[in-house]
């Protein structure tokens, strides 16, 4: 690689080839690690432009990276020769317009930052996962993120009104609009969201923004059978309610939760938490009343309700310190984020859960049952020690189990993660009839297959030796 | 072509033919002209399917029909061998399912049917165009039609979960999920949203549903200059306020609906129309109310408001029939729809109502401006003696003068009604940089051209004779 042409673009500081910066950018938070042979850091549209034209001409592999927070394996370099391109440090915030209900980002802008920004207006950008607090933009793009509102505000798909994209030969274009209806030729933006850094390079987002609700009341309720949570969350989305979070934990996650953090939530087979937004106080009552009712319906019972924000921290405070909780579940052993973001319909939410501890049981494995399930997600963590080969094997068998009972009752492998490494063999299965079409759009856009190559449809078949795993195995 | 061998497949009665049945298949609500070669009826999947892989191996042109509702020629041929495959008889509800929030249908299923068939289960399928009451859900895909409340709950691209395609060569595949979220592999159906038909046929749908609101007001107030009518449209949104509907009329169609159809709306300069729906009745008044108040701020008067059905349905009814008044303006004159659906940014709405006057009088045509104001949208119709080459020739120059200013204020050439043939001369002249994308991302799914062909990025340069024109000339 030449790299004083990159070196020429982007100045010589943000071309980075020394081993150990290789070594960080080799990995992301899924279970994979491979090795990439340069990290280039573009501060503009151009520059990204001419990387890509340089890279094209030179047939090297180019994987776009926001904070790396991707679970399955979006950023792990599959070839050595690879360039990471480092988006972060195109974090500017173009435009903020409340009057017209949009902004305009680089996409190296963090998620959180944005809504910081966002909040002196009155609007926010509501799609933000889990991660917020580092995820940027262009990432949740490219896997079409999600998170805790998603019942209610949707995924990153609903808000992306345009982009600009840089093409894998360098062409700069722009697609989408600003405004809130569009019918305007292909909605090529459309299909960029989701499609895992494979199709393009987006540089620029207009997002959709909506108005901060005033009101945000939560309540948490406790059940002695897991079956009965997952009812009552078929239950309230059957009603009508519309709750702007409906969250489940299952026994394990509790007991995790009090274990390592000390907590004290009840030990019960199952909790949910419900919340409503708005900005009328009686509708917001009216949503949360409706949703208490369906609870003691089902046999749960409402221990904590409030508006209050310190309260409503306090109540969520098991649930938001779940995967903090899980990493440090036993000394040695690893969370593994593996079968961790199936979607099924909300009728199949309780028989998806039972079976996910069936399965774990069946293999010695520990796993939860948690997640966004008014969105019909359903979280999971293979806990396991990571040394041990036998582990790995295990959670591959667990994997395949859940994948295969997930498609049954009308589900799919990924409701928010993406597909990248670690869930492609499950969903290349049950998605065989769609694999020929996007090899042809890849190829139509991306023909050198320089763009995030060996990936979704593209991934080896085989997770676990897809690339090396980044435990140490003993 | 071999009629026989298409016979084979739908039987005897569903090839058509004869020049009086092919000359109504060669309209649809535009203004363009052609004639098809024959009109095929599948009443299945797989007949579909069947009839791709024949009209593929002849390489001959297939446009799918819903309703011939569209605006911009999307159900048109271009070429006298073209079949029209008539979408109508695949028009069952294959599944609705409540407590999932979702339906399933085949792609000729008429909107209001659908609605009508929800309703029991208190859900509804919300982004309905104006054309419900005729329009397909294949066509509503095809054009990523949106409506009158497009404002609150958007466009038809939020609520296609997922969909099976028939591709060009015949393959029938499955794509996207029954659930609220996904991110699992290129979201293909997005991209089929608003394809006018040139990527696949769509042979069903899984659409997202939503609670049907359990109260409705709807207002109306009169402004004496359409420019603070505009502001205010901008100051609603911008106020975070949430209306369901938020409506514009102005002078020219008041005068419309009173003329023709009778009417007694006052000849005011502008009236906005603006509704508020939800499941709690404090909720719907603090929205009419915030609103009512900022209507006031800029100088209108607010005249009736109600939440009663028949009540509303009188208020709105000078709207309603808006179209079919416009129609009747003048006898022997025509209504076209020419530069009808632009979208632009709010706060560009006052000057867009006003430039399209300013536009018509320098023409001596007659431009309406009225629309979904809400969701951006700027309705206009020409409004002209069809008989007369000169009224074609000014109009052509209105046209283009009011998509360069659409485009001067950063809005887009169209909102609802989609490109096909007449938006095409001025979309193609903004979009200058996705139409190479188009055409690759077209060639990789439909290699041999023979889907809605002459299209969108295909379409000739001049709207005015790309086919011939459905009105008589003298």
């Amino acid at each position: 690689m030449d790299l004083s042409s990159l070196r020429g673009i982007v100045g010589e500081d943000n071309v980075r080839d020394n081993v150990a910066e290789l070594y960080v950018y080799g990995a992301d938070a899924s279970v994979h690690q491979g090795l990439p042979g340069l990290v280039v850091k573009p501060h503009s549209i151009e520059q990204v432009s001419q990387i890509m034209a340089y890279a094209n001409s030179q047939k090297i592999p180019v994987i776009a990276r926001g904070a790396g927070s991707g679970m399955s394996g979006h950023a792990v370099p599959m070839d050595t020769k690879s360039i990471i391109l480092d988006m972060k440090a195109m974090n500017r915030i173009l435009e903020i317009k409340p009057d017209d209900m949009y902004c305009r980002v680089e996409a190296g802008v963090v998620d959180d930052d944005l809504n910081r920004a966002l909040k002196p207006y009155g609007i926010t950008y509501p799609p933000s996962p889990a991660s917020s607090r580092i995820a940027t933009i262009g990432g949740e793009i490219a896997n079409n993120a999600s998170g805790l509102r998603s019942v209610k505000y949707g995924a990153t798909r609903e808000y992306v009104l345009g982009m600009r994209l840089v093409l894998a030969n360098g062409d700069i274009i722009k697609l989408g609009a600003k405004t809130r209806v569009e019918a305007a030729g292909y909605q090529i933006h459309r299909l960029i969201v989701g499609s895992e850094g494979t199709l393009g390079i987006v540089v620029e987002a207009t997002l959709k923004c909506v108005p901060i609700p005033k009101y945000r009341c939560l309540s948490v309720a406790t059940f002695d059978q897991l079956e009965k949570a997952g009812d009552t969350i078929g239950a309230i989305i059957a009603s009508g309610a519309e709750p702007s979070m409906l969250e489940l934990m299952d026994d394990i996650a509790i007991k995790a939760v009090n274990k390592t953090l000390n907590m004290d939530l009840p030990e019960v087979e199952a909790l949910i938490f419900f919340e409503a937004d708005g900005k009328v106080k009686e509708a917001v009552d009216h949503e949360i009343n409706s949703m208490r009712l369906i609870v003691e319906q089902h046999g749960g019972t409402v221990t904590a309700t409030s508006y209050d924000l310190k309260e409503r921290t306090k109540i969520f405070g098991g649930r938001k310190k779940l995967f903090a909780a899980l990493s440090r579940y036993k000394d040695g052993w690893a969370c593994t984020s593996l079968a961790d973001d199936m979607a099924v319909p909300y009728t199949q939410m309780a028989a998806t859960a039972r079976k996910i501890h069936q399965i774990a049981d069946k293999y010695g494995l520990i796993m939860t049952a948690y997640g966004h399930c008014g969105s019909g997600v359903m979280h999971t963590k293979i806990l396991m020690d990571p040394s041990k080969k036998e582990s790995w094997d295990a959670a591959k068998k667990a994997v395949d189990e859940i994948y295969d009972f997930v498609d049954e009752v009308g589900g799919i492998t990924s409701g928010e993660h993406g597909i990248a490494l670690s869930k492609a063999p499950s969903w290349k299965k049950t998605h065989g009839d769609m694999l020929p079409v996007m090899t042809k759009i890849k190829f139509a856009l991306d023909p050198n297959n320089i763009l995030n190559p060996g990936k979704l449809q593209d991934a080896p078949d085989d997770w676990l030796t897809a690339t090396k795993i980044r435990y140490q195995m003993l």
